[in-house]
């Protein structure tokens, strides 16, 4: 299963409708037969991928696979139906299938005799798949906001001035985060006002290959002569302030995982919403006094009201050139503690 | 020396006008003689403290000083004359004595035929008395300031509250800070908005046996009713706001680390005077998306102006009760470059 999420996480994925999954086929002494994993949407399913490098040699194999293999058609046929008739005999899954359009596929393989267990190391290969896990039970895209500050919480002068409160590391760790969701995000200030781009773009500054889709949500009109509507990746503009609605749209898209970048009045309509389920905070060591917030007012009058969240994670960024600082990256979750208050801002439940 | 610097972090020391010293004294074998520490201003200075220890079996020994030893007489005689008397051969020590009443120890001491020499894990004994080598060396205090915040900047919501925006470890920490300095300090508007008694608490809450002293800046006159004019420590109200003339005043006291706890607005001037030495951010994850900020306007308008500092260290605080959320307390210093430009918001160089 190690070797299984590994090939799972491998760099050619494409985000987009479908979950990471690795696949690795044993033969019944416990050696590799072959490996496979899914490439995203409109490529062969890990398994598929596996059985066909295996040929005839999958006959009498386990297959070991990070997530329950599926039972119905979409764009591939069903995996359950690939494995049994390649002759698998035993079939070990780590996550169980949260899409309930592709539950079951244990119970098919079992009904065609094959052995079928699954929650082995279930957690790790669900974390793999936060996003879309979430998307698929929920309905709707996971969403991470991203925000960039000085410690004082401000994310540009009072001038408007902001390139660049954090470091060149950390604007290069915001593409790799950016290049794991399948929507980028901003409202239509950010698009007058900063005029961003929108892609994601490797460490020498080169867009990547595969672009999220880039989505402007609020109702005022804009030209098409701003960047984020040049050629480097389809750009959608919703008409709408309304998070629902942004959110249902993009899931009947088939997006998955939202990449928030504010600015700061789109990003508190969606707080108040309580469909932010992620935040991850670039933090420069320097202040400002004053300026724009990172974050606009979310109604909260009383420190019995404050909005809590659980870290996840806490990362020092070194500097890559001599004229920056170390920055910090925090990441957090929805507290546990809000869930069971089950208050208006309860962000998602993990 | 590793055991001169052990020695010289002993949890009996009072913070207060004089530095941390640990000494050890070794027999020409090589052996421990004794070990002496100095606890404060008015007891005695480590070698004193280690040759009363020694007694006769001082003769001939090594002296192994964490700073170069005193050579002029204030509550306590000379420590070069002691070591002399004493019939110390040889005396290794590694801070130079950066007090310009203090110094020309080893010079003394050489002049009597002791072998002296210093340097010898310097760095290490310099940041054990980082605070007082800097007060002797600049004739102000060092100072800290601490707040407390949101990831979005906020140390209050709308309505005044701010208990509690840390976790209950993160506070306690707070404590173990305020007791490394001998001044607390906050503005009149602090003491008549938040009422703190500014004293040093152990993790059980009661008051430790040494106490800073609580010092309030600002021109505001103030009735003796508040807490921190209670009899747990000294308390001070200097009637300014000019922070060049409260550490002076400071300074003439012999105080020589300040732990400034705000308001925005103290905090502020003493930014803008550039004389913050030290930043520590006790960060929550959490958002008010209003209320009150860390820090008030610092007359920056534009990124290019931005204060950058350097981060010494992040570390993130677990909580100890189930209801708290993990804490980030971030250690910040004035950053290479802004000592290089010598811009108006340098802070004092390390």
């Amino acid at each position: 299963m190690t070797r299984a999420l590994s090939v799972a996480s491998s760099p050619d994925f494409r985000p987009g409708p479908n979950p990471r999954v690795g696949c690795v086929l044993l033969d019944p002494e416990g050696a590799t037969v072959s490996e496979g994993w899914h490439r995203g949407a409109g490529t062969p399913h890990a398994e598929a991928d596996a059985l066909s490098k295996a040929g005839a040699s999958a006959r009498g194999a386990t297959a070991v696979v990070t997530l329950e293999p599926c039972d119905h058609s979409g764009r591939t046929g069903p995996c359950t139906r690939a494995l049994i008739d390649a002759g698998v005999s035993r079939v070990v899954f780590a996550q169980s299938d949260p899409n309930p359009q592709a539950s079951k596929g244990a119970q098919a393989l079992r009904a065609a005799g094959v052995d079928a267990v699954g929650g082995h190391r279930s957690a790790e290969a669900a974390e793999l798949n936060r996003a879309w896990s979430f998307a698929v039970t929920h309905g709707r895209p996971y969403v991470t906001w991203k925000y960039a500050a000085t410690l004082d919480g401000r994310s540009a002068a009072v001038d408007g001035t902001s390139a660049w409160i954090t470091s060149r590391a950390a604007r290069s760790d915001t593409h790799r985060l950016r290049g794991e969701c399948d929507v980028i995000m901003v409202g239509t200030n950010t698009v007058v006002v900063d005029d961003p781009q929108l892609t994601v773009r490797d460490s020498d500054g080169r867009a990547v290959a595969h672009q999220p889709l880039r989505v402007i949500v609020g109702e005022r009109p804009l030209s098409g002569s701003h960047r984020i509507f040049d050629d480097a990746a389809d750009t959608l503009h919703l008409q709408t302030r309304d998070p629902a609605r942004v959110l249902e749209e993009l899931h009947r898209l088939e997006r998955r995982h939202v990449f928030l970048e504010g600015g700061p009045t789109v990003a508190a309509a969606f707080l108040r919403a309580g469909v932010v389920d992620e935040i991850v905070a670039y933090l420069a060591p320097a202040l400002l006094g004053a300026g724009r917030f990172a974050i606009g007012p979310l109604g909260i009058e009383s420190m019995t009201d404050i909005l809590r969240f659980t870290m996840t994670d806490v990362t020092v960024i070194p500097p890559t050139i001599p004229t920056d600082e170390a920055n910090i990256r925090v990441t957090m979750r929805g507290s546990v503690q809000q869930h069971n208050e089950e208050g208006p801002y309860i962000c998602s439940p993990e």
